[in-house]
């Protein structure tokens, strides 16, 4: 075991490491791939996703206690969504300093009950702890499958055609980072920043519906979620279409912001990207009797992980915990 | 909502005033009460329980990584057991800070593999995170009812005889405290140190063997479990007989700490404590059955949550994680 650096190695880097070790006590056949976003078991008719977030690295500036907890648990949701499950119960743990004011916690707790509610999702039970250093929460949610078997990451063919839902709308993260960094969300208008994405829970019933090949929800960015997509399923992308409305070019355009950039790089939209071999006006039907709008963005090509855009491979990057500033 | 800080309120203040926001989201009628130590669901065919663990509240210096990743799974495991469940999947949520050695994560991840080899826990999956202040480690294991019906907290009659495990045995991690707190640990014999409790995974079978009334875990401490356990019930509990063997008698009598304290005030030991109004040979003659060596130490009484040792109530006193220092 070499000695290294989190931020040497990066989050891909270490999960590998701490992969190898726990190898002897992964399914030697899941139901869905180690690397996937939910983790199958009883059959894969349950799954289970845990996700954590911390004050400092995860809640923006603009972010209420309350639209951070919302998004606590959308998180979670949207992978279980993603993959076929529908979300049934939640649990959590939470690491709060000893000098906190219960106040921001009961706020906390207050946008988690809301997505709850609005997911129709059961609260469990939770531990409380105490932090030295910041808020942390971890939410453990269990899924019922509800579409006919989970769909991996891994599965995109060669000819394939992709596509994503149109639910919470790309590139406004991406514009909301883009002010971030420049300070200049202090002036952006509160409407902008009130922006508090949903889960597409109705995705499992498009796959009941039609055949679909892969999927990964998109909170990650495009270009990254793109990137997992590809490189599980040893194919490449070419993206032919970015996913943004008119109204979002503008916007971008008013606030001088790179619409590429907000829309491959942003990330939190919580969409699904999925592949499928089914004819377009399917797709499209199958979406619109869920009352989701859905778009074809690219096409599933031979190859080995790569993202292209307009003729170019683009890099898969998006969030890593250990090497973003 | 009153303005107070989590010190101020303690950690079952602090839990009262969470669980008042998310009542909405509480199931109506739930398997297991929503206090109680395991989150039941799926008719109550399956439970959940997650725990955190920060380095610096919860590994103790003269533990190594590993030991510290075997009782992070030991916790929930031995809260399954105690209610009726198998443990057979876990996930983790992992917080690191970025200046973090790799080593010393896959150090605590091998004592999570040893410890779900040797309770026979599939690993599903984990989330890693970039902490900003130490490690920081969420774990969450289901768990399958395999005794005919979960055993909660709150089922204790007057006149049931209090029931307790001896597997990892009562006083040591007490003594462990002391010398802790007095520095003196330094000085101990690695073998004393060297402690390593099991989950007590053969409970839920003594459970289908016998009507056990109600059930708790003692990693909070004798006292404190007894405590809850009574507090839950809405019974008084009268201790006649510490569960510490003579050999422990003896090594604490060496290290000059009291026998009282250790036993009742340790906690860390992950036996488990139950009632039952079956005769004594039966309880005696389920736990043989299991290789398991049970002991009676009191009685259930009429009364409203005090536990008694020697005619007087005691302190139920065990950690808090917002108070204690």
């Amino acid at each position: 075991m070499k000695r290294k650096k989190m931020s040497e190695l990066g989050e891909i880097g270490a999960i590998r490491r701490i992969l190898r070790v726990l190898e002897p006590v992964i399914p030697e056949k899941p139901c869905l791939p180690i690397e996937d976003d939910v983790q199958a078991f009883d059959d894969c008719k349950l799954a289970v996703k845990i996700d954590g977030y911390s004050e400092r690295m995860s809640r923006y500036p603009w972010e209420r206690m309350s639209d951070w907890g919302w998004r606590a648990v959308t998180g979670p949701v949207s992978d279980l969504s993603a993959k076929g499950y529908k979300a049934i119960e939640m649990v959590y743990s939470l690491g709060v300093p000893k000098d906190e004011d219960i106040r921001r916690i009961e706020e906390l707790v207050f946008g988690i009950r809301e997505a709850l509610k609005s997911y129709g999702v059961q609260f469990l039970g939770g531990d409380l702890n105490s932090s030295s250093g910041e808020i942390w929460i971890d939410v453990a949610i269990v899924g019922k499958l509800i579409s006919t078997s989970p769909v991996p990451r891994s599965g995109a063919k060669p000819g394939d055609k992709v596509y994503t839902t149109l639910v919470n709308g790309y590139g406004k993260p991406g514009l909301l980072y883009k002010l971030y960094q420049t300070a200049s969300w202090k002036n952006a208008s509160p409407r902008l920043l009130r922006f508090r994405p949903s889960a597409v829970t109705s995705f499992p019933k498009i796959i009941s519906a039609i055949s679909v090949s892969s999927a990964i929800d998109s909170s990650d960015g495009l270009a990254k979620s793109l990137k997992l997509l590809a490189e599980s399923s040893g194919v490449s992308i070419e993206i032919k279409k970015l996913p943004i409305s008119n109204h979002m070019r503008a916007v971008l355009k008013k606030y001088e912001v790179g619409i590429e950039e907000a829309t491959l790089f942003g990330g939190e939209e919580y969409e699904v990207i999925f592949t499928t071999k089914e004819p377009q006006d399917r797709v499209i039907q199958a979406c619109n009797n869920e009352r989701i709008k859905c778009v074809e963005i690219g096409e599933v090509l031979n190859g080995s992980g790569e993202v292209l855009y307009k003729g170019k491979k683009i890099a898969g990057i998006g969030w890593d915990h250990f090497i973003s500033p």
